[in-house]
Parts: C-alpha cells; structure tokens; sequence
C-alpha cells in the first residue's frame, strides 16, 4: 500500500498544483473580483463582451466606445452631503474674517452658526450663492491650488477617512475593465469641474480633460505680464438632469454607450444613453446597504432618486445593489 | 585594369547598398519630411527631444504634454474665405425657398444675390445672424448630417479640390510627431465645434472630444419618446482670442505646453502656452508663399495677423515660412 499510496500521492500533488494554478490564474483574470456573481456582474461582462466582439451583431468600434459615470454617490460617497458643499462650507469659514457681513446675512450666517436646518431653507438659490463666493473671483491656477489642499487633508465626518478613501472599489474596477476593453472613460458629475480635475487622475485614473462638470464664468486676463484664467463670481453652465446630455454633447460630441449614475440628476443622461441604436447599458448605484454605507434613495436630500427608480424596469436600467451586488464597498 | 575595375565595382555596390540602405532608414527616420532643414524644423525636434528626455531639466510627463492647434490657416486653407462661411453661405441658399422673406432682409439678401462687397459690410452681427439661422434650430444630430455631407462633397473654388484635401501635409507630420511622443493634441478653433468634430478624425486623426470650438445654445428634449440635443439659434461660446484659453481651461483644464497658431485669434492662446513655467513651444504659421498656396498677413479679412506678427521676437514665437519651411504644401 505504501508503493501504491506514493503512487497516488506523486501524481495527486502535481494535480493540486495544477487546479491551484488554474484557480489563481482564474483570479487573475477576473476584471471585477468586488463584484459578486449575478444578473448585474453577468450584464456588465456581457455587454462589454457584445461591444468589443468584432465582427458580432453588437461591435461597436473603439472611438464610439464611450462611457459616462456620475460622480457624487456612483464613485464617490455623497453622504451625509455632497463633499463639495463640505469644501464650500470650510471655505465660507475660512474666508469669514475677511467678510465681516457675512455674520449677519444669509446664507452665510447659517453657515458660520452651524445652522444645518437654515441652511437646508436657503434652497438651491442660496447655495448657488455659496458657490459662487467661495468658488469665484481668482484665477483658476489659485483655486485648483485651494481644492488639491483642502481634498488633501480633509476628513469624512463619519469614517474620519479623507474622502478620497471613499470611492467605490468596484467602481474603480469597472473603470478599469472599461478602459482595459478600449472605451473612453469620462466623469460627468453635476459638480464643479475644476473642483474634480485636481484628484480624478490619481483617485479614478480619469485625466482631466474627461471631466465633465458645472462650471463658473471664467474670462482671460494679464496682470503685470502674467496671464490667468480669472474665476468670475457667476455660474456659467450646471451639468445636471438635462444638463448631462448637453454637457456631454459639448464636451465630448457623442452619445455614450454605457452610462452610469444614482440619482434623479442621472435621468437624462441615462435616458439619452440608452435610447441610442444598437446595444446600451445604463446602470444606477441603489444604495441599500445601511450596514457598510448608507441606505437611501427617494427620500434623501442629496442622491434623490425616484423617477429614476421608477423607470428603471421600463427602460432596462439595471440597478446595482451595493448589499447584494458588491462584496466590498470601500477599497482596503 | 580589368581584374581591378571588377575588385573595386564589387565593394562599391556593395557600399552603394549599404549607403542608400542607410539613406533609406534615414529618411523612414524623419518624422518631419516635408519640412526642409532648418531653424524652425530644428526648433520642434529640440523642444521635443528636450520635454520627452526623461530625467532632463526640460521633462515633461505625458498627462501634461498638450498641445494645441488652431484650425483655419494653420492646419487647412482659410482662403479665399472660411470654409465655414462658405458652408453658411451654401445653406442660405439651400434654406433659401422655404424663407421667402429672406429676399428682401440683410444680411440675407446680400448672400442670395451674391453681392460679397454688401455682405462684408454686414460685420460680425451680420454674420452671426447667419451662423445662428442656418446652424441653429435643428437637432445636433441632423446638424452633424448636414455638414458630413456638406464637408464630402463642397469643393474649395479655387483649386476645385474637397476642403479636406486643402490641408497642410507638413502640420499633420507636426501631429503625428507630437503624437508618436505622448502629446495630446487638440484642435482649439473659432469654428463650430459640432462643423468640425464630424471630420476631424479623418482629416487629421483628432477625435471629436479633442476639439474645443465655437458653440451655440443646446437644449435636451424629448419628442416623441425620443431623447435629442437641439441646436437652438443663439451663440453660446465663441473660442477665439481671449476666448481659446477660456476655452482650454473648460474643456482640457490644462495649460498647454505647445500653440500652433496663425493669426491674431490665436494671439491669447500663444500669450497664455508660452508664459507657462518650464519650456514651451509657441509657433505662428505664415503665409508667405504666393505661388503654391496665398500670401496675407496684417490686410486680410480673413486670418488676420498684424498684433502677434509684431509680438513674435519678443515673445519668442517661431514664425513657420510655408514658403522657406516647407518642401510641399498640401498631401499628394
């Protein structure tokens, strides 16, 4: 028996090392390991595969392979607020001693209390104000400057982590497996588009020039020899709802293929993705995991989804359930 | 004699083989062959030898090498007039029937009857009246329809060519240089981004979302269940002096390292490249060869360059003589 038994063992470790390799090198070759399998894992691969399949029904050439994700709540963690209303609220305190007014008008009285309620009723009209004050009147070399500092060294009030910890690890997965088939990956985010391009690169691997965003009027000038790009104190273009679409025709000039948000600010630019001929894909992040993140949708402030939610069975959105869906959420 | 002619025919063909070997390798070699040896072709390679040479003083990592390029007169012919305008000049008439007040109504008239000296007279307002009705109101896909036709069959009235084979073969060796090295090359042009985007990538291997340009008003609708960006008849954005680094800054969001540029509407993008720190290339393509394409400078209508002529030497702009720098003018 012992004869035979090493007869079995020799062969029987060669054929472990054989399944362990084959089991590592399946590891390795799966582009979305956070993803668990399922419906949505499986349309994601079956997609791509589809589009990229020369010669099959679906192809779709590499220029016209383009790809559009919303920002706050699809990549990003948007709760307990947008993290650029947290950027703007550190720069309202910030800038305070200067603007000795401030501590008696709206909105940024509320601000300088901490009145999150007063806050929340000066409406989108006052925060656009907000915006404009804190986001304006310098040049833009100064500004990005101000952004790359703040998102340095700024904390998620909840995890303590800096916010760019707070990406989705999938996500950046599916970026990645996207750019691996050949797709032009772009950011389309209702935020501000200088406030993003200073970090889209080294958080998402997306380079500035695919960043897609609200923007303020800005106009060229020279100061003792120098030329700058001054930041005015007005909005120039919201990259929101309909907005999308149109920032997306302008700054990129054609239609996605795949798009990909989580709100009622995405509507339109899933509508508009996936009403296009030949095979789409529009996917909405549905945070329902109360447990590793938040749970929300219709009822929330920021990351309202409703209609979105509502039309998601008729237009075939798939949602992505970030409890069933993702075995992590957060990257290590 | 004969032993010895033979002895040295042998080796010399032998070294004529080995020479127009090299000869050959030599000239594959040459990313630049229809420029003639020179300041000006010695100053792009210097400089791009200088931001690519890893570890040097010069260096540049490739996220930041952008480069910019205006379009009429500096990579195709803006005479006798813009290709544009002759496009909007061909859609009045084409539109012509179904506006009959347009006979009676500047700056409308003036084009039907073909009187050039009265449309001249109509000024900018005159002729972004015109822009505005004969791109505007339409959605943008049947927009890009009209100007791929148009763009496939118009012919330029002098040479009787298509306009997109009056492009100069010496610039798209410049793109292709600065390409092959890990530039990002855009075009930045006052022309209408969506008139251009549907050709640029055939024409000069610039994909539609590296084109920044002029625009007009977009809204997002849906008519019918079906999504549509529509071209509305008011300008937007116009990308043409202190309006291209606007422009860059939107759409890129980086300072380019390298303009390309040929006239005074180019002036601000030039002034705003080469003030960067580090090392910068700024040049001005001049038209000074009567005989194989048009000589003008500071009295054309068209392409107007007198204030960045006059700013050249001290900014340090190299001007390109078509007639001295380039061996050929347009492709073959």
């Amino acid at each position: 028996m012992r004869a035979f038994r090493l007869g079995i063992r020799a062969p029987s470790l060669a054929v472990l090392a054989v399944v362990a390799q084959a089991g590592l090198a399946l590891a390795a070759e799966d582009p979305l390991p956070s993803w668990n399998n399922g419906e949505t894992k499986a349309a994601i691969v079956d997609f791509v595969s589809a589009v990229t399949s020369e010669g099959g029904a679906d192809y779709v050439p590499p220029d016209d392979r383009i790809a559009t994700f919303d920002n706050d709540g699809t990549l990003w963690s948007e709760q307990p607020m947008y993290v650029q209303l947290a950027f703007a609220l550190d720069r309202v305190k910030e800038m305070a001693p200067a603007h000795p007014e401030w501590k008696e008008a709206e909105p940024y009285k509320s601000v300088l209390s901490g009145d999150m309620k007063a806050l929340a009723a000066v409406g989108q009209k006052g925060l656009l104000q907000i915006i404009a004050a804190t986001h304006g009147g310098m040049p833009s070399e100064a500004f990005t400057q101000i952004a790359a500092d703040w998102i340095a060294t700024a904390k998620h009030p909840v995890s303590g982590k800096p916010y760019t910890e707070m990406i989705y690890a999938p996500m950046l997965e599916l970026i990645d497996y996207l750019k691996a088939n050949d797709f032009k990956v772009f950011i389309v985010s209702g935020g501000g588009v200088e406030f993003m391009r200073p970090w889209t690169e080294k958080t998402y691997g997306i380079p500035p020039e695919n960043v897609v965003g609200s923007s303020i009027k800005t106009k060229y000038d020279v100061v003792e020899g120098t030329p700058r790009i001054v930041r005015q104190m007005e909005i120039d273009f919201i990259d929101d709802g309909p907005g999308k679409p149109v920032g997306i025709q302008k700054f990129i000039g054609k239609q996605p293929i795949a798009a990909f948000g989580n709100s009622d600010g995405d509507f339109q630019m899933l509508e508009w993705t996936t009403a296009g001929a030949g095979r789409r894909l529009g996917m909405i992040v549905h945070h329902d995991d109360a447990e590793r993140e938040v749970a929300y949708d219709r009822k929330s402030h920021f990351g309202h989804l409703d209609k979105a939610l509502d039309a998601a069975p008729e237009k075939g959105w798939h949602l992505i359930s970030m409890k069933d869906d993702w075995s992590r959420i957060f990257p290590d």
